[in-house]
């Protein structure tokens, strides 16, 4: 499967397209016009330009041909100078509208845990949360993508132990590893077809996860 | 008519209330619980203090007992402290929640010229038309609310001339008082339930604009 990974450059983004790699898809690493390419240009991973800040109809065109697209760009945090609203919300819902645009039906969201409860949203993470919240929202209610929202805990950099846990209740951290390991996974998965799935470390398998979904 | 305009102490929420009185509504005057409300008082106006970074559920107790709501509250461009996210996005859209947690079903929405068309937003405001665009489509689709959007060209603050045009392709400016004007007539007008209006000066009276949507 062709896979473009909005956001490849970033620290989900990367790991997404190294598990594409071992799970044999084929990824696009997506990233800004003024990012560096050489590392996926080394290891002959194709590269698209895209700018979130442009308009859906030219974000299209980066995705024709993809099977898929997984979103895993974000602002970084970085609200003063308005990215939270012009990336984290408009740039992923440019997204989806492009991603209709070019005939990609298959969308994986990165979002947040918690992110439809703002009994949840706390400081400094409040404006995220908002901008998460009308992306994740626009993704069910306002696309006929075939969606899957992956809603993760705090994320660590600790290493992958592919055993996680979906409770909706729960509170928690999981590492970026895991995190994209289950985004790939979910790509295969049919059950986790339009699904938002909150997840933590756990002990339960990637593969048990989505089979209860 | 009982009618709660949000942000009453605003510059166009201000000739709201003046403009319900002088029809014969009853306005009550919503501001933030840290505004100096002597003005409303003095001329026995109802006072509401609404806190739009409350929850929905806290918002909704304030709106007991209105027959509509006129939204005109703004961040007035603070986007620094994220208040484009946190009030005009959010802050609107937690009204509208609160409007049916409340049981008051007309909502009257104060918004801009062009904010459906991203090819027309430029800086300095593109982060509030991004706030507004999503603000604007929560109410449309995501509610059941009786809602009228009203969409002004650039706001000045010359005299009411009680002439305006609804034309979606044209651009230019309108007066405050025209807008506080539209949006009380508009309140009352069945025709303008359900509708965006785009709004600029013309040479059309309110009424035969209201009569011809």
């Amino acid at each position: 499967m062709r896979v473009l990974v909005i956001g490849a450059n970033g620290e989900v983004g990367h790991l997404v397209v190294q598990q594409l790699l071992s799970v044999g898809d084929e990824p696009i690493a997506g990233i800004r016009p003024d990012e560096p390419d050489e590392d996926w240009r080394d290891r002959e991973i194709a590269v698209e330009r895209l700018n979130l800040l442009a308009k859906p109809e030219r974000l299209a065109q980066g995705m024709l041909g993809a099977d898929a697209i997984i979103f895993a760009a974000g602002s970084g945090g970085r609200t003063k100078d308005d990215m939270t609203l012009l990336i984290d919300l408009d740039g992923a819902v440019k997204s989806m509208q492009a991603a209709e645009i070019a005939g990609v039906r298959r969308f994986i969201m990165l979002s947040m845990l918690f992110t439809e409860d703002r009994n949840r949203w706390a400081d400094p993470l409040k404006p995220l949360y908002v901008a998460k919240f009308y992306a994740d929202d626009w993704l069910v209610h306002r696309t006929h993508l075939i969606y899957t929202i992956v809603q993760p805990g705090a994320l660590s950099f600790h290493a992958g132990t592919g055993r996680v846990k979906s409770d909706p209740l729960a509170v928690g951290s999981i590492s970026r590893a895991d995190v994209a390991a289950f985004m790939v996974a979910a790509l295969h998965a049919p059950q986790a077809r339009r699904k938002t799935i909150p997840l933590l470390s756990g002990d339960q398998s990637i593969a048990a996860v989505l089979q209860n979904l």
